[in-house]
């Protein structure tokens, strides 16, 4: 198995030059990284192992699994971490004098156990370095992004289609989902943290729209059964209501986020209201989203916009409601920047974002349009065209 | 919402007495579960919050999340978990002399964290302890399991049906997953640890079986993508190939393992010896498996068997070898124990196995049958009880 080749090689230079930056700004010398998303960041492939990255030196791969990986300069096979110290030393790397490794990826035993490879390093925080080197795309990643887009589009294309009359919502997004899979997607999306437990996305009708979920999505939903009370649950789909579709677009590595709604015949005024508020919102955050800005005005921009149309109360939901109106998004469904009152991150050229300002309306259900942008000199790029008026389902 | 009813409290009695008896082995005094897997285990729900256990006193519920929990003596909202401490001095819980946290379960992030509650005590490990207590299950969990295999069963009954004539692997298994799901899957399967990226499950066709995967999973399979390099590729599945399916049972917060083969037309001898001597092997287990016995002496008579056979070449892989036949299922797809030659783990009665003594043939693919056991007094019972016969997929 050829593991790395030119053009691969070519990419991820750019993405070790953005590590190794910094890197520097957080004065680690050594980051070794084992995490499945960050391994797929520093090898435009999944295997089980470490990429090493020491200050001045060529990356290395170290890899235990799959077997039939063919060894090469920097392309070493091990049994096991314990075996990296030595190869460095044999080789001329430094032994670290601040050793980064990911403390909010790795479990506690994994970190303990990598700690003891340089028990005199103290220990720095990869998982921090890797966030703020990934939260800006490069043109390879943003193809990669762009062509999700298209697939995810195609999907929504065809979700009407599936529509049956007194259909459940559960039965509604199997059909959503085999449509996706249909289209590509690879049916696992990467995500960060242990409350996103989730495959492919949620569908959401009704008054289920207000029923909240421990997971920190933006809408809730309570799921079919206690194990999983997020999403779908079981509700026919009933005429006034509107169907929320929220389907997951990780075709390739990497992902994009999407959500449009439906209705099912005529809903009150004020869904209508609420959906136009959304578009109204991704207007205007296209027109100002542009390096420089604050996360955090684009947060009061679109809380303001919903106050002044009278809203606020069902805003980002409404029993509960969710803190942010978007987050990056990339090799994992939740990246940073989030879009929070509080956030302290800038906007800069190449950062790609979900923007999803949502209403939750009772005796409706959830209303609003998510897209995914990339932040462009001159404004929002949008990843996910797609019509976004609240059609009828029935038709 | 009512959080816990009797019945639930009758049940989660159960498992609180298995888990002190092993924290009094390990010497852990007070145990604080957080991760999804356990916080099911302990509450029948998954919330976002904490459970306590603290030796001589009463389970408490701290719950973050969903904020429409109905607070109770033992059922207590909180904002963080550094209100924890404060409730306890209040409410007569001694300050832990160990505090057990789930060292391979929580990032080293969370438990850097929790262990600041308590900066006086040592740290435990709840993970080990967890893994123990859920190693044998109740009546309740073992009937959750049941219904399970029955969900489970039903669905590959169906499988058939929708095969048609050079479908890619790709193309089958998504009609595979509609089936699941509209028999009641759950569209997400828990597992442990960072090696078991996966959906609804896995189908492997032909030659793509002797592909090696990074993953932890007892057989390999490429994938379609490098970010995913797991199970089917796109194969066109063709006549003298074998297609082993693999898909998950995960209805109800517990789930069974289940694996089944068709072939396409006819196959070589080998392939069928192969099949048949994992039915032999499964026969032999089902009776030699009592409590008393040990997992290392399931493995043996296993591998035994496919060596007297002929077939040790072929057994759990070929270019790249499993190194087990089988492992706990129950809240997640990969529990103790596991059935490996260096097990130390003895079968205990109320214990699940998926036991999968699997062959990969050159030219064929994948033969050999994986069914889910409950190990009862006088043997192995069967969840997954569903013809185990390499049939035709054509007819």
């Amino acid at each position: 198995m050829n593991f790395l080749n030119d053009n691969m090689r070519e990419e991820l230079a750019k993405h070790f030059a953005k590590i190794l930056q910094v890197m520097d700004k957080h004065e680690v010398d050594t980051l070794l990284v084992a995490s499945n998303a960050n391994i797929y960041y520093c090898s435009m492939r999944f295997f089980r192992g470490y990429v090493l990255l020491s200050k001045g030196k060529a990356p290395v791969w170290f890899v235990i699994r799959p077997t039939n990986v063919k060894p090469e300069n920097d392309i070493i096979r091990i049994r096991k971490p314990e075996d990296i110290p030595a190869w460095m030393e044999n080789n001329g790397y430094p032994s670290p004098s601040v050793f980064g490794l990911e403390k909010d990826d790795l479990t506690y035993s994994e970190i303990c156990r990598l700690k003891k490879l340089f028990p005199d390093a103290s220990l720095g925080d990869a998982s921090k370095i890797l966030r703020e080197a990934r939260m800006t795309k490069t043109d390879w990643e943003l193809n990669e992004m762009r062509k999700d887009g298209i697939h995810h589009c195609a999907a929504y294309k065809r979700f009407t289609g599936v529509y049956r009359e007194d259909m459940t919502d559960v039965e509604f997004q199997i059909e959503l989902e085999r449509i996706l899979r249909i289209e590509g997607a690879l049916g696992y999306s990467r995500t960060s943290g242990n409350l996103m437990e989730i495959n492919l996305g949620s569908v959401i009708n009704g008054d289920n729209a207000d029923n909240p979920t421990p997971y920190d999505f933006s809408m809730g939903g309570a799921g079919v059964h206690p194990s999983l009370p997020v999403g779908a649950n079981g509700t026919i789909m009933k005429p006034g209501t509107s169907v929320m579709v929220d389907m997951s677009g990780a075709f390739n590595g990497y992902q994009t986020d999407m959500t449009r709604v439906w209705r099912i015949g005529e809903v009150s005024g004020t869904a209508y209201k609420a959906h136009e508020c959304s578009r109204h919102i991704l207007r205007r955050l296209e027109e100002i989203g542009k390096p420089g800005v604050s996360c955090a005005e684009l947060y009061e921009v679109a809380i303001q916009i919903a106050r002044e149309e009278g809203l606020e109360d069902y805003f980002m939901g409404h029993r509960q409601k969710a803190p942010f109106i978007g987050h990056g998004v990339g090799i994992q469904l939740n990246e940073m920047p989030v879009l929070t009152p509080r956030s302290r991150d800038i906007l800069q050229e190449g950062m790609t974002l979900a923007i999803e300002p949502k209403f939750v309306i009772p005796g409706v259900g959830a209303v609003g349009v998510e897209n995914t942008y990339v932040v462009r000199s001159n404004g929002l790029e949008n990843l996910t065209p797609y019509p976004e008026e609240m059609a009828d389902l029935f038709r």
